[in-house]
């Protein structure tokens, strides 16, 4: 059997080109003792990819150059030699960007394709999913009657963080690029109001839609938004920073908030967070976004590409924002 | 009896002229009903000051052009209207850049003269510590084992933040600027360590003074010192953003943190402050740091100069560092 996988080729100075990657076919490897081969069915593309394919210390180790791709993965198991899982099973995980898949079992889980459709669990119920719900309920600490401000809101977060806050009976706007990310955030997600940050200006816009300022702002874009947040924060408001895609590909130093003085005058509070050192709780969590979905309180939509070979030119939807909901490749 | 004011006489672009300033001689006011006529005899120096005086919103209204500068100040009550206070008092509150003030009473306190020298209440007791106390303790919520890191440390607010920290039992590196200042505090406030920013990489000390990293970052001065330090913390860090000095007189936009990011990857928080929110607990603060004074575990050194009509100059010894401890005029 012959595995298909991509592997970083060369670390990318600014956006990744195809360069970058390298596409192979090889024999599959045969699982040892106390491990599991798998057919990789949909594979995750993040933002978060972008940073972990630089150099240099971060919140996980730098993918290698000539290593297989980091990413997350829902598979099949075809062959199993670890106790707790069997053939047939279906699992997530970070699988890599590949077609089959040789693991120890280790930050595996399984999952019932029976409950949702198999690449929800690499969306609302995935790790986008637990970063929203634990970024906008546990570091946002949002509570009924604040006003949520959230960057990048069509996305695979963004969306999950919105439509959560609305839930807990917070006024919510979402900032995105273009009408009909504006239009599917205010019509089919029920938000309070929507930016297109593409054809109106950012700073009056949140002027006239948070008029008494911004309690909670929901940070996945950095830039040139974060200032235009910060300038607009209320007393003892939050930033949550999540990711600041704007900046992932840049070739000059990053852009600091130049407004984070905001945050001494309104005494407010910036802070970053991981979404695995949730991990203990996302069982919990899934639960209860379960029950949000079943109620249709809570909705997610993927944007689905066919083919792992699509791998390098996929990804690049993220960055120009032409992905419409969390992206997937199926394999 | 004649007046002696100091008035904001124009806004200043950058670093405050002397033109921006004008001092006069009026008839002193007399105190109506509700009112005490107070001398003052000393007023406080703050670089919070650069921030009054520019025009727009911030945690507290602007002084207006053509007003008397917003100062703190310690003076004696020589006339009194007011129930509460009665000549021969001595009071502290915002008496403003004057020899002779007339206040209704609000938010000023009584002290006693017998207790610490007067000059004690503008510094140690007054507006800088009440910020070093309440920033380092509930906002960096120090514990012991911290590795804790304070720019602007010889300064009024810097110099309590690391005694107060080593009280806790923290391992505290204070960033100061020249020799003399950083022997100031090693050898008599007892830092583990300081660095001459002046005369030595600020990133290679901060390396080698905190080799595990940053705990609690106490920021005075903002720009680049905060850069270096936002690329050392260690998980779960906490920046407490008390001030940024060194870029209050900044005619081009404020240099934001190009290493916010670090927040994310650490976990980390950035929090800003404003010390009149704790002023239902500053008497709390007052006692428990006078024991400390008592004890000689806290010590604090003014900087006095003599004569209110030196204030456009010796403001302007904060902004270059030239004074030693708590910028004081003698009026």
């Amino acid at each position: 059997m012959k595995n298909t996988r991509v592997l970083l080729a060369s670390r990318p100075f600014g956006l990744p080109q195809r360069e970058n990657w390298k596409i192979e076919t090889v024999d599959t490897t045969v699982p040892g003792e106390g491990e599991f081969l798998a057919e990789v069915l949909y594979i995750s593309l993040d933002p978060a990819m972008r940073g972990w394919i630089n150099e240099g210390k971060s919140y996980i180790e730098p993918v290698g150059v000539g290593d297989v791709m980091r990413a997350g993965g829902v598979a099949r198991i075809i062959e199993s030699r670890h106790p707790e899982f069997e053939a047939g099973d279906h699992v997530v995980g970070l699988s890599g960007a590949q077609k089959f898949w040789v693991s120890d079992g280790r930050g595996v889980t399984k999952v019932d394709p029976a409950l949702v459709p198999l690449q929800k669990y690499l969306g609302v119920l995935g790790m986008p999913g637990m970063t929203a719900y634990f970024g906008i309920l546990e570091i946002g600490k949002i509570k009924a009657g604040d006003t949520v401000l959230v960057s990048g809101a069509a996305g695979a977060v963004g969306a999950v963080v919105g439509q959560i806050a609305k839930i807990k009976g917070c006024r919510v706007i979402g900032i995105a690029g273009g009408e009909d990310k504006c239009r599917y955030l205010t019509d089919e997600l029920g938000f309070d109001g929507a930016i297109d940050y593409k054809s109106e200006s950012l700073h009056r816009a949140v002027g006239r839609l948070c008029p008494k300022g911004i309690d909670v702002y929901f940070d996945n874009v950095g830039g040139e938004t974060l200032d235009v947040a910060l300038a607009q924060l209320r007393l003892n408001a939050r930033v949550v920073i999540c990711g600041a895609i704007s900046q992932y590909n840049n070739t000059a130093p990053i852009k600091g908030p130049e407004n984070y003085l905001s945050l001494l005058i309104n005494r407010a509070t910036m802070q970053g967070f991981i979404v695995f050192d949730f991990v203990t709780d996302y069982a919990q969590a899934a639960s209860e976004m379960s029950h949000w979905m079943a109620d249709g309180r809570l909705q997610a939509r993927e944007h689905i590409v066919e083919g792992l070979e699509t791998f390098p030119e996929t990804l690049l939807m993220l960055f120009d924002g032409s992905n419409q909901g969390k992206l997937i490749i199926k394999v």
